[in-house]
């Protein structure tokens, strides 16, 4: 039975994990940190890691960078692995949880749901194959009318990976509109589509001569993220320091 | 039989046009006129109005802004109306075509293909209805990658269309990426993507409360360009002065 | 304030109007029928219609075929107007529907929300237009994999719906794999794609010579069919006997 | 430069290689056969391979199953490997086939295109992982009206490479109107779209717990087909005896 702190217990995902482990037979949440009291969870919630005395095996973390530093001092002391499921992490954020993996493993995604890190998977084979072939690559994502930010953290990472087996050479390009020119070999068109209450789609497009290849993710409920941070805590457990991907967990 | 005077015949879409024609049992080319000369086409050519003397009903213009204004009095003159397919005309070129429509029938559209004119006509009232059940519209359009202008003037002609029925109420957004912020109730995100050989595909989206209406139109070859041009030059023919659309052509 | 009997309120669909209307300013539940007893719902429930006494305008029903009966004569013995949501119905259920609706309002539809219903209206001028356009018709809808019934009903409805105003002259196609034949002009192909836990998807494809165009709706969850049921109680609380349909509600 | 004998050179397909290869600096047609005679190619016509004595060092066959024996023999007897396009083989000829690949190279794929190629690699890894976290495959093609069979074999294709990897234990469903029941666990649904003029849409979709990934491939011109064919016939020009196939030489 894998044993897990949550923090960002009362959040909308960490409300997700906490209903989902409801009913798994291989994890338990043996506590909740939040910034906020709160009851009627199953668990006890401490406001600060300084007052939290469970055993466990692994950390969830859904909240905010907020006291970051405090989670991995406390995960460092007790030998903890941490899943890192927290976004808009600063230069300085990301150098200190480096630092951390040298004593602990961490697991840190852009996204964290099985199928977006299986389409991850497959894109390094068709960017490459694709690439060689004068496909042109572009992506598009779709996100309710509440997100801030665009594009998504997820259609950057996408482009990364992709990047990644192109040697780096291509640039990212928000937008088309201000500059009446064709479009440059090595660049990736990323572009962000906001309405309604969309969870989230990620389409990549492969275009080439007279065919067209597309890889299309969509989310249908948050629920899939939750999903995703559960297997990923059952995997990193017992896994020594270092830092992980979801890849890493999918097999 | 309709007799056709195609400005343009050497270009792309003057090939598609007269490739068509010679199958077609209810219209002809009787002359084609092109800043270059050229033979093989099965009718004569002449590089300028001033020398063609041929007998027509109608003139289909797929050519260049480049001397619109002898064209216009050429047609004027003998009474002829005009499909204008031809793209990038300026502030001028307009306010010369809107006032040589009160002497002749000329049509005009962003997009000729009965295709895109049907989707424009099902958009009115899916804007309608869909915005005040407080739906969100986006709009994605994908063309090849030789293509200069984004987005494309068929989207922007899709967007006018919607924001017709909505009071002008909506602005256009082009891209997201450079403030961090939600999305305005009354915007239109209109995103370009470029591509291989694609021909043109325009998606509008209606994303509302857990339920979202995608309206797709995709272009498979340049024909539909041509085929919609000649439905118009065979319902303009008899045509009383004032301007047209494709959509009054397809009833 | 629209006061509302509930006939199936704790089932799935019940429950979700259950939710939705606590937050509702303009309607509320009185009342709840259902065959197994329940609390909790804020509402007093009832077993059968015999034992409920409370002043309302409307039924909402969203159980099943069982005592349809009942709630019909309960409903003209009090002239109620009645949402009839309930899948499965008998020729002789519709039989008695339509009698009822000689004394009440009766508001039938295959599917309840307001989206695919504006689909509806959209695909009544597209199937006329584009089929005198030579355009080949198809649908495709997809399901999640505990699904009985293929194609589902909503499928059925939208080529029902394109099929009067082709003056009944297409048959369906559900199966192409038996025959080695040519597709058939006045034919409506439709697929059943059944997987995972899909709510809900619809495209109706217009195929033509070298363009398609596709009108394609997605639900996201099923908030979407009470929240077109709530609608229409409110539209229909007022209304003369008859029967209704939710394209009458969605104006 | 490799030297190619072009069986079927009249055809459609015929022509599209003849079309492309005439700008083609490493390949070059040095003789057609056809059961039809012909001129105006730009290389002699044979209507039979014993009148063909042109020096080659691969022969692309995209005719029929007629006279197959013939070309077997005469590739045999000149050691020339053969990239086999056509489609309808019986069960006998393939045997043949089988045989004559003792002691040539053959290379003989459902679908030439470099696109449909690379997605049945993707495929592989995208049905090995999926179907372990109990996602559902289906497959939707989309096709002309003229098309004779459905599924297509190219859908059919796919289906059979996720089988591979997935120890044959998937039974293929065509209809789901005929019963009421569940989906299987263990079966992939096949759906033919037939319509216009569509050149070949392949959709494989995985659905899974509230999230769904699709690949699709969409061919916008038979040019993909001619040009994969060339680019296979490239490959295999120096091949030892064996069976290829197109995703031996896409690498």
């Amino acid at each position: 039975m894998t044993r897990i702190i949550l923090r960002g217990c009362n959040g909308r995902m960490g409300q997700e994990i906490t209903k989902l482990l409801k009913s798994d037979e291989q994890a338990v949440i043996v506590a909740g940190v939040d910034l906020h009291e709160s009851t009627g969870n199953g668990y006890p919630v401490f406001t600060s890691f300084s007052a939290c005395n469970v055993l466990a095996d692994v950390i969830i973390d859904f909240s905010s960078p907020q006291k970051l530093n405090e989670m991995l001092a406390f995960a460092e002391r007790n030998q903890l692995p941490v899943v890192l499921c927290t976004t808009g992490l600063s230069e300085n954020d990301l150098a200190m949880v480096k630092k951390a993996s040298q004593n602990i493993a961490i697991l840190r995604s852009a996204n964290m749901s099985v199928g977006v890190n299986t389409v991850m998977k497959l894109l390094k084979t068709a960017a490459q194959v694709l690439a060689a072939a004068d496909f042109d690559i572009e992506i598009v994502e779709k996100h309710h009318n509440q997100k801030l930010d665009a594009p998504s953290g997820t259609a950057l990472a996408l482009a990364d990976v992709m990047n990644q087996v192109l040697n780096q050479e291509y640039d990212y390009n928000f937008d088309r509109s201000r500059e009446r020119k064709k479009r440059e070999k090595k660049e990736i068109g990323i572009s962000a589509v906001r309405g309604g209450t969309i969870i989230g789609e990620h389409e990549v497009i492969f275009a080439g001569l007279d065919e067209v290849i597309e890889i299309k993710h969509t989310a249908y409920s948050r629920a899939i993220f939750a999903k995703g941070a559960i297997h990923a805590a059952k995997f990193l457990a017992d896994k020594v320091p270092g830092m992980y991907e979801m890849s890493d967990a999918i097999g």
